[in-house]
C-alpha cells in the first residue's frame, strides 16, 4: 500500500546540490489503474496502482532495461522526466521532483508515510505551498497523457 | 509463486463437455519478463511473471475492461485464444487448454502445483504423451510472438 501526499513548494530558499538526486524517467501503458514503466538511474521498473488518491495499493515489478526500452515506446501521452531530490525532514523524506521538458518549470514535492494516522498527522515545511494530494491534475499519469499541467 | 508442469495430450477419449469451461484470451505487453493481459471469462487482468521454467513468481493484478482493451491492442504478436477446461484428477486440477486460431489444433495440458516436490512426484493419467514444461516453444508467450507452435 502506498500512502502518499503531494504538495506545490517554492524551492528559492533551498540549495538542492546539497541533497542525493536520482534521474526518473516514465510513461504511462494505462491510468486506470495505472500501468506505468520507469527507470531510476539504471533500474527499470513496471508499476500496478490501485484506485485511491491518498491511499493505494501498489506493485514494482523488475524490468529488464530490453523489456523497459520496448515498454516505453508503447505509452500513451508523453515521457515524463524528472530530478528527484530527497531531501530529510523531521523523520520523513521528502522527495522533492524537478520536472524536465515538456512538463517543466513543474516542482512537486511526495512524501511517504507508513500509515493513514502518519500521513494526516503530517505538517510540511515553510516552503511547502499548497497540498495538492486530491488534484487529479497533479497526478503524473495525467499529465503523462495532457502533456500538461 | 506459480509452479507448473505442461503436457501435451491425446484427448480423443475425453468427453470435455462434462467439465467446466472457461473462455480465455490473452496477449504479450513484453516476454521477458511476460507481461500478459488476459480476459477470463468477464474478468480482467494484468500478469507479470518472473524469470524460471517450471516455478516463477507471478502477479495477477485486476483490470477494467476498458484497460484490457486498449492494452491489448498494444500487444505484440497475435492474441491466443483457448477454452480453458477444468478436469479433476487426484488431488489436482488439470487446466486442459483447447487452443482457438490461429493456434487451433494445439492442445496442452497445464498443472499447477503448490510445490516443487509436489510437482515432482506428480504423475499424470495415460492420456497425457509428452512432458513440454521446458521447451520454450510450448510457452503461451512465445506462441503469441511467432502466431505458430
Amino acid at each position: 500500500m502506498e500512502i502518499e501526499r503531494k504538495f506545490l513548494v517554492d524551492i528559492s530558499g533551498i540549495d538542492l546540490e546539497k541533497y542525493p538526486c536520482i534521474n526518473l524517467e516514465q510513461g504511462y501503458l494505462c491510468v486506470h489503474p495505472v500501468v506505468r514503466v520507469r527507470r531510476s538511474n539504471d533500474d527499470y521498473y513496471l508499476t500496478y496502482k490501485g484506485q485511491g488518491m491518498m491511499a493505494r495499493e501498489e506493485y514494482n515489478l523488475p524490468l529488464t532495461k530490453e523489456a523497459y526500452d520496448s515498454l516505453l515506446k508503447k505509452c500513451d501521452g508523453v515521457i515524463i522526466k524528472k530530478r528527484r531530490h530527497l531531501i530529510p525532514f523531521n523523520d520523513h523524506t521528502i522527495e522533492l521532483d524537478v520536472f524536465l521538458e515538456p512538463l517543466s518549470p513543474l516542482i512537486m514535492a511526495e512524501v511517504e508515510f507508513e500509515s493513514i494516522e502518519d500521513a494526516m498527522a503530517f505538517k510540511g515545511p515553510e516552503w511547502f505551498l499548497k497540498e495538492v494530494t486530491e488534484d487529479k491534475r497533479y497526478h503524473n499519469s495525467n499529465m503523462a497523457l495532457s502533456g500538461v499541467v
